[in-house]
């Protein structure tokens, strides 16, 4: 049987939290940080959702692959961002798409745009959905006659391996699981995990500069491309499919990071690795966080190259069932598919002793490592994480997560300012204390991608404003201290006005210029990247 | 006392190859190869050099920064392309800049785009000149009143170094060996060495996309790049400086690499790393090029990443007095700042062995590998190659090279086709066989970079079409065969035309533009990247 996706929140309505974990999660709350259920409530039943009659109909050549079910426009309406979760929970669906499309070609998407054009009706690049940044709510305004929500999912094969150069051609839609379900057989992987990556597409990927599995070197999605092909209204761009250029500026670098503003990613060549056989993990404990902040800073300076190198403050771990809140865990690994990796984990390790570390978990002869002591419980955390908030927001109870980089001489500084002005905003806005917490999702030698999250007691009827102040306050922090606004999140609908603060005035410009080119009457992904 | 630069070739006048030096050279070609010194000609000496009289009269708050002395405007008036120095030969300067200008600042620099567009005179920015590919050539055509060429060697300071983090923040006129003496008390390295190091600069680089030191992982300036600071005649663009980032398309990407047609790149953070105090260098034979590339992929792919991994063939290596035509080389080194790199070597040389080769100097207990064997001899004289052609051309011998990458699966190919079509245009333009060799400059797990080099028997007052001849033929293939037209020389107003037939349409669309954006009255660099 077909398991069939929530539309109120992450993976199939067949997985979920089970009664302990929710109970063990809410006693978290409860007890460490006085956040406490508010509201017994639930989501809609989609019986209980009431949608708008659709306003659009497609033409007889477009019928075939437009659905107006019910279902399918709800599960289309949002992404997985806490703003969404609660306005789910609101039953706020008025701007629910009117048709979703789902093309099995290019040319079933130019057809797509041309039917757009012609009725003035907005079209919305929908991949898995994963968005945490509003990046595919469908809320477009009142400018277009109608939202299409163009859903990838029929595009979603591997086109062509290439064991020489170890490299594929991939088609926009495919998601995660299925994408490495067709490489496997070639013994190649492309090895970009990123946490939403059971949903979430390889088009969406590129088109959000997704982070990875990879803590070091190939962080995002972007170091993996070699070339992209983007159909867009005013046509096809296809860049050169190459290991390297200095032809000018760099035309992937523009469809990277549009966000489904230019164009739909169809396909694209990216570079595979060989499956590794040769890993090893190591858990370190520190003390301070700071202190693991500069064992980060030493392997990420030190040419290493970790596939890992994260840590994760007290509270993460608390609120995680993975620490008691006296320590922060630092995880490292390295994997290749090539050599054994004990010359470059032995001088890691010694990065990470000489900063004050003590082990948690050994790496000598213990392929086990990534399964044990607090590295383990916080993996498997890790892997529930995405289920959470279904059972928060009907809850009362605010949840999210924020990501940034910054160098390492701005890091601690940085640090403590976000860490106030989202504790601050938390108070200010729910009248008592929140929970924030502190990780690392990534390290690069000139500075560290701190993923910042949150928790708070929120107010029945109030949870979108409350939501939007804390995050406001946040985000200005993180703008105002030098940070950026996404490291791999993506912009959205939720982040474009701080992301207008950080970019050039100038390179905004252009933006608006090749939208002007590509996207001339405005149908694509309205109000994310350019406006 | 101040040493001169030469007009006609590279570096200063007081250096080049010696009486014996020049001998050895041109018995290589005679002997080996039948290409024969055709005239005892030299370069014009400045007095012989005609100039038109500048139409230009910089406003009084300029005139300060501006030259109209006859060497200043000559040493402006070309880079160092082998078409440069044919028409340096032919005492074709009538196109010489009519000012040269110093900014001091970016004040001056925008006043310099004022004075510009006010008067209809195009400005070409100008680092250290030492374009290959007509990037600095001050030919713009008559749509202009005027030329000016801004030359950056003022503003060449290192304004700070963040050693926390490793980065620094440099001016765009610091030229290499100043810049790295700056840095040097801090104990950090910039670690960029394109082959034109001691004649070019930093704004330069990234100007144009300079590939660097490093043969594998951080190839390009692009790599280190932080943030970029742009002065263009709508403005300042100054993009944030960060670690990584993932909002939306890159800014730093559009400024790198627009080789000065959208602005003057002031100054940028960069990365840096700790001077290397652990080092290896081992050099391999390899009796067929195509083995010795399949080492390279193999170590390429490994996820080792060497400092070095280049391979030279037969032929390359004849020309250059370090091997006899019998074998490739393959050099390969390992460097940190931080560990020793003995398993990455030694790792390394299982993966030449494995494929074939044969010790050319050994990397154990051997600090002196890189001045020994073939590996020294090669790279005595990839020092030195600078200088050769200052005397092949005066003496009617065409010399140049290219480069590009490919993908692995396409490579063998593609080598084949290349090398044909270079050697069959040489023998249809010039009627007798030539010399045409290829190395590596580049390697990426998914491809190589292969640097091509061909000489010529030319004719006495037909070089600069015989040579055009052969470059078309060359780059034709190049772009017919799937590469890049240019890997790290770039684009300039040598590859424009092929450029155009590489990169997307709608992305010259969007460049096209930005340049409206940018640079509205078009007086930035005319001709290149942006027409």
């Amino acid at each position: 049987m077909k398991k069939t996706l929530k539309y109120w929140g992450w993976g199939y309505d067949s997985d979920g939290l089970n009664a302990g974990e929710t109970q063990e999660l809410l006693g978290t709350f409860a007890n460490g940080y006085g956040i406490r259920p508010t509201d017994n409530g639930v989501f809609p039943p989609l019986e209980e959702v009431v949608l708008t009659a659709p306003r659009l109909t497609p033409p007889t050549s477009l019928a075939k692959i437009c659905s107006f079910e019910k279902y399918e426009r709800v599960l289309h309406a949002f992404g997985q961002s806490q703003p969404d979760s609660i306005r789910i929970y609101m039953r706020d669906f008025a701007h629910a798409p009117d048709v979703v499309a789902y093309p099995e070609s290019a040319k079933d998407i130019v057809a797509l745009f041309d039917w757009c054009v012609d009725v003035g009706a907005a079209l919305i690049p929908y991949g898995a959905g994963s968005s945490v940044v509003g990046g595919v709510t469908s809320d477009v305004g009142s400018d277009y006659n109608g939202t299409v929500s163009a859903d990838m999912s029929r595009m979603g094969r591997v086109l062509e391996i290439d064991e020489v150069s170890r490299a594929a051609l991939i088609q926009g839609g495919a998601r995660g699981p299925a994408l490495e379900a067709q490489l496997k057989p070639s013994g190649l992987t492309l090895r970009h995990f990123p946490q939403s990556f059971e949903h979430s597409t390889f088009g969406g990927w590129v088109a959000t500069r997704s982070g990875g599995h990879f803590a070091t070197l190939y962080t995002h999605i972007d170091d993996l491309v070699e070339n992209v092909t983007m159909v867009t209204p005013a046509g096809e761009m296809v860049s050169r499919r190459l290991p390297g250029s200095g032809a000018g500026p760099s035309p992937d670098r523009l469809m990277i990071g549009s966000e489904g503003a230019l164009g739909i990613i169809t396909e694209g060549w990216v570079r595979l690795q060989g499956r590794p056989t040769f890993k090893a993990t190591a858990g370190f404990r520190f003390v301070n966080f700071l202190d693991a902040a500069r064992a980060v800073r030493a392997v990420a300076q030190a040419g290493l190259y970790p596939a890992n190198v994260r840590i994760v403050d007290d509270v993460e771990l608390n609120v995680n069932g993975a620490g008691d809140g006296s320590f922060t865990l630092m995880v490292v690994s390295f994997e290749s598919s090539d050599h054994p990796v004990d010359a470059w984990m032995a001088r890691a390790e010694q990065c990470c002793l000489d900063h004050g570390a003590t082990i948690d978990v050994g790496w000598h002869d213990n392929p086990q490592a990534n399964l044990q002591g607090a590295v383990g419980a916080w993996r498997e955390a890790f892997i529930r994480m995405p289920y959470n908030r279904e059972q928060l927001t009907p809850r009362g109870i605010i949840s999210d997560t924020f990501e940034t980089a910054i160098t390492w001489d701005r890091f601690e500084g940085f640090y403590q300012a976000i860490r106030e002005a989202t504790a601050d905003a938390i108070r200010d806005v729910t009248g008592q204390t929140g929970a924030v917490s502190c990780r690392f999702s990534h390290a690069y030698p000139d500075g560290p991608a701190p993923y910042f999250a949150f928790h708070a007691q929120g107010r029945k009827g109030s949870l979108l404003e409350q939501w939007q102040a804390i995050k406001d306050a946040a985000s200005y922090a993180v703008i105002r201290e030098g940070g950026t606004i996404t490291h791999h999140h993506a912009v959205g609908r939720d982040h474009q006005k701080w992301y207008e603060q950080q970019r050039p005035v100038l390179f905004g410009d252009i933006l608006g210029a090749a939208k002007q080119r590509l996207d001339p009457k405005g149908i694509l992904n309205p109000g994310v990247v350019v406006r």
